[in-house]
Formats: structure tokens, C-alpha cells, sequence
């Protein structure tokens, strides 16, 4: 952990939500916060926080909430963060430092730098961690225990801020990993992003299968096409605005799986067991990695 | 319920595994099975299918397994039920009846039809049922229940025969589902095969994009990709198999799924908001009438 950290007098967070009451609530715990501020739209999701004692204080409006932060954590969709960071400006206080969890980060921090130009720091930052569940309510100071937050820090990052938000995230539980955000956002399309995209095309393709045939398929399958499409269930408008924001990386990615179905087309078209064999074991070597990583993680 | 199930008097189950094991816990337990002889290749698990109780008999030999039973259930991979049939038919009193659990049907019915001739009965089936582990270890007398096994019967399926294969998957508690061998293999090339050649494939894709980054991709991904990738732990043999034995069906769904990635990586290019969105909401309501489906069944 961070030696030099301190905890934070006042935090502003903008959007209660699974990530920033969970934050908030794990800052509480080791008494490493004195106040929070929340900020949002839904009423019934800031009592909600206040009751769960993630909060001090709640607003709707975003200039009464950052006013007196010394650190704003930005936890609003993707496509808002910059939108957000730009509104709270003029009512920042000098030295408040502004950071965010948004799962891309380029395109974030670009615009975050942007709109706050020399005047305030800011640190774009992305934790590896969620639930199925949403809101105040699904918040538990837990969640990040063991897992990595990425941040990305550019050239024009302030080093006291950097060490801030690091030592925030450390005292939450999770493992800082720092990168620059074209490569987090390479690997993010690679190991979340595609995945999502995969299995929003498996239940399109389906669908397909099912209207072509007209025969029930959904009715006939088994535990593992449910499982497998867990991911599927997740909010249209968050996937349409990561794709939208994480274009290049995810059109590789795309590609690159292009490529991977292709070569399997190609093995079970000749029918070649020995390949097929072989693609398969690949694969699942590269899934053990994975369960060690998460035994390891005690995820 | 069939009405007319009697109940079987000497079970023959070729491949004590989950599948067989669970079948004959479920009569067992409903006394309607008098006798059931194991036959297969691993002594200990056949031991221990004995000291659970699943069998009264064992027997490294097919022919000394097979010779008093009236119903032969052949659950052996995919690849060698026809073999097994072919083994097992000199040694078949008249009148024993021979079924399968194969996940592929339309090869499998025809070779077994064609290894039995005219002189003993073939039911080809599938029960629609499976955990994560497998042997006899694993089998539980509950497995089948609420869950649908697909019954594959030809015009030379024997009304009798397929009556007491029927009343046998109802009595372990399935729910029985009858329709041509071909139509069953895709139907599960979509809902099943196309799932786990996706999720291979995307672990061959994110190895793919980590050795050309670079960088370490599996250590950041969360709990979506490891959820996601479960079933490509499945065995890679057994896989093989399927692939070259359900080839045009998977050709199929492998090329309509090329289709739907075709097409994202389409709206993805275009930076198409709004038709992702659509793309995405479409794609969970395919997930949302899986779930219904699965509290239905109580799965």
C-alpha cells in the first residue's frame, strides 16, 4: 500500500452506483473518508446510499456536490464522464482532484484532460470488478478486494494526484496496476469487450437458426448455452456506448476472432479431427490459465 | 406418464458415466429396475458405481454384460456407439432392445440400425441433461428431472421398443420429446456445438491478441470471460467427435453465426449507435425467453 496515503477528507461521488458505493463504502470501513457526497439522478437510489451509510449528503445538482471535494470520482456511463468532468469544472475548488472508472479510457481521458485543461489533475482509472447487480443497493465494501484497478496516467499527469488515487484504490483492497490507456483499452476490447460482443452474436445467430428452421431451439437447450449467455443479459445502451468509444481496439479484436472462427470453420469443413484436437486443447490450456489467475486471486 | 411401463427387468448400461449412472439411480429408486449390469473399461469406476448402488453386476466384458438384458443402454462417446452396437449384437437375446444417449443422432441411428438389421429394435436418444463432472461419482438420481430427452425414432423404429424407451426417460422424470434424427442434430448444433466452438474459438482468439501485444491479457480479464469460457473446458475429444460427426448441422450454425459477427463488426465499423442498440436489445430478448424457459423447468 501506498505509505503516503492519508484518506480523503471529502469525496464527491458522481453516480451511486455498484462501483462508487462500493469505493465508498470500503474508504468508510477503514475510516479513510470523513464525508461523501453523492450526486445523481434517481432520488430513490441516493436514499437508498444515505440509508446504507455509503453517503453523508446527497444532490441533484452536480455543482452543490463537488464544490468541496478534494477528490471527485466520476462514475457515470462511459459516454458522459467528459461531458461530467467539463459541468463540474467551474466549481471545483483549487487542487481537487477528478478521476473516473469508466472501462474505456483513451477517448475518457483525452476528453477529461481536455475539458480540465492545466487547471485541475486528473486520473483516469478502471477497476476490474462488478456484479450482475446494480445501484446503491448491490454495493458492499468488498468488491474490490483482490481484484486490479487499472489506472492510466499520460505524460501531463500530476504525480501527487496519481499517488492519491492509487493509495484510494489500494486502501479499497484492489491490486493498481498502472498503464496507458490505448493499451488498457486494447486488452479491455480483448478480455471484456469481445466476449460481450460474442455472446450478444451467439443468441443473434440462434435467433436466426430458430426463425430459419422453424422449430424451437431455445426450448431444447441445455444449462450450457444459459451460462454462456449470462453476459448477453447486460444494459444495451452501456455495450452500444463502450463500442461506440472503443471503435479501433474492438474492430481488432473483432477481426482477430474473425480469424479464429474461420480457422474452426475451416477444420470441422475438412473434417479434421487431429486439428480440431489440437485448437481445442489450445483453447482450453488458455481457460486454465484463466482459473489459476482466479484461485489466485481467491475470485 | 406412459401407462405402460412396466418397469425393466435386466438393465445392461454400456459406460457407467454421469448420464448412465443417474438413469439407473432413478429407476432404482422408483423399483423399477430389477437387476442393472455395468459394463465398461475403468475398474475403479465401476466400483465405485457399485458401492453406490447405481449396479449389482460389473463386467470388463460386453458380451457377458449384454447377454441377459432387455434393454442395452449404450452410453459410451459418440464415436463408438455404432461400434459397441456392432459388438454387442451376437451376444442379444431375442427381443432386447437397444438405446443410446449419443448428442449426435441422425450418424448414430443409422449406423446402429444398419449394425442390429431387422433382428433386434433401435431407439435412438438424447437426454438433454449434464453437469460439469462426469463418472459415476457424479450420477445423481435427479438429474433428468424436468429436463427434456429427445427420443430420434425412424420409420423402422419399433412402436414397443420406443414405447419402453419412452416410459423409461419418463419414469427418471424427463420430459420426452420425439422428433427426426436430423432435425435433433441441428437444433443442437445451434443450441449446444455452435456454443462450445464459439467459446473455443474466443479463447483461441484472446491468446491470439495477447502473444501479438505482448502483454498479459488473461491477468486482467474479470469474472465475464472466465464465466464465459466454462464450456471450453469441456473435453477436446469428445468435441472432436461431435464436430465430425454433426459436420453439415455445425457447418450450418457456423456459418450463420459468421453471419450475425459479420454484421456487428459491421454496425461497430460504422460507429452505428443506434443499430447496435437494437442489435443488443434483440439479443437479450433471445437470453430473457432463455431464462424463462429455465424457471419453467425449474433448471
Amino acid at each position: 500500500m501506498t505509505a503516503s496515503f492519508k484518506g480523503i477528507d471529502c469525496l464527491a461521488v458522481v453516480g451511486v452506483g455498484l462501483i462508487g458505493g462500493s469505493l465508498a463504502l470500503a474508504l468508510r470501513e477503514k475510516g479513510l473518508v470523513r464525508r461523501v457526497v453523492g450526486v445523481g439522478r434517481s432520488r430513490p437510489n441516493l436514499e437508498t446510499a444515505q440509508a446504507r451509510g455509503i453517503l453523508d449528503a446527497f444532490t441533484h445538482d452536480l455543482a452543490e456536490a463537488v464544490c468541496e471535494a478534494d477528490l471527485v470520482l466520476v462514475a457515470t456511463p462511459v459516454l458522459s464522464i467528459a461531458e461530467v468532468v467539463g459541468r463540474a469544472k467551474p466549481h471545483l475548488e483549487k487542487g481537487t482532484v477528478v478521476t473516473d472508472v469508466g472501462s474505456v479510457k483513451a477517448a475518457v481521458v483525452r476528453d477529461c484532460e481536455a475539458a480540465l485543461g492545466a487547471d485541475f489533475p486528473f486520473v483516469g482509472g478502471h477497476p476490474i470488478a462488478g456484479t450482475e447487480r446494480s445501484g446503491a443497493e448491490a454495493a458492499f465494501p468488498e468488491l474490490f478486494r483482490g481484484r486490479k484497478t487499472i489506472l492510466t496516467p499520460t505524460a501531463r499527469t500530476d504525480p501527487a494526484a496519481l499517488a492519491l488515487v492509487r493509495g484510494m484504490w489500494e486502501a479499497a483492497g484492489a491490486e493498481v496496476v498502472e498503464m496507458d490507456a490505448e493499451a488498457h483499452d486494447r486488452v479491455l476490447a480483448g478480455v471484456s469487450h469481445l466476449p460481450h460482443m460474442v455472446a450478444y452474436a451467439l443468441m443473434d445467430a440462434v435467433a436466426g437458426l430458430e426463425r430459419e428452421d422453424g422449430r424451437d431451439y431455445v426450448g431444447l437447450s441445455a444449462g450450457g448455452l444459459r451460462d454462456f449467455t449470462r453476459i448477453a443479459g447486460s444494459d444495451p445502451a452501456m455495450w452500444r456506448d463502450i463500442a461506440v468509444m472503443n471503435r479501433e481496439a474492438l474492430l481488432r479484436a473483432l477481426d482477430r476472432y474473425g480469424e479464429s472462427i474461420a480457422a474452426l470453420r475451416r477444420l470441422v469443413g475438412a473434417s479434421d479431427g487431429e486439428g480440431m484436437e489440437r485448437y481445442f486443447a489450445a483453447a482450453q490450456a488458455v481457460r486454465r490459465a484463466l482459473l489459476r489467475r482466479a484461485e489466485e486471486e481467491g475470485g
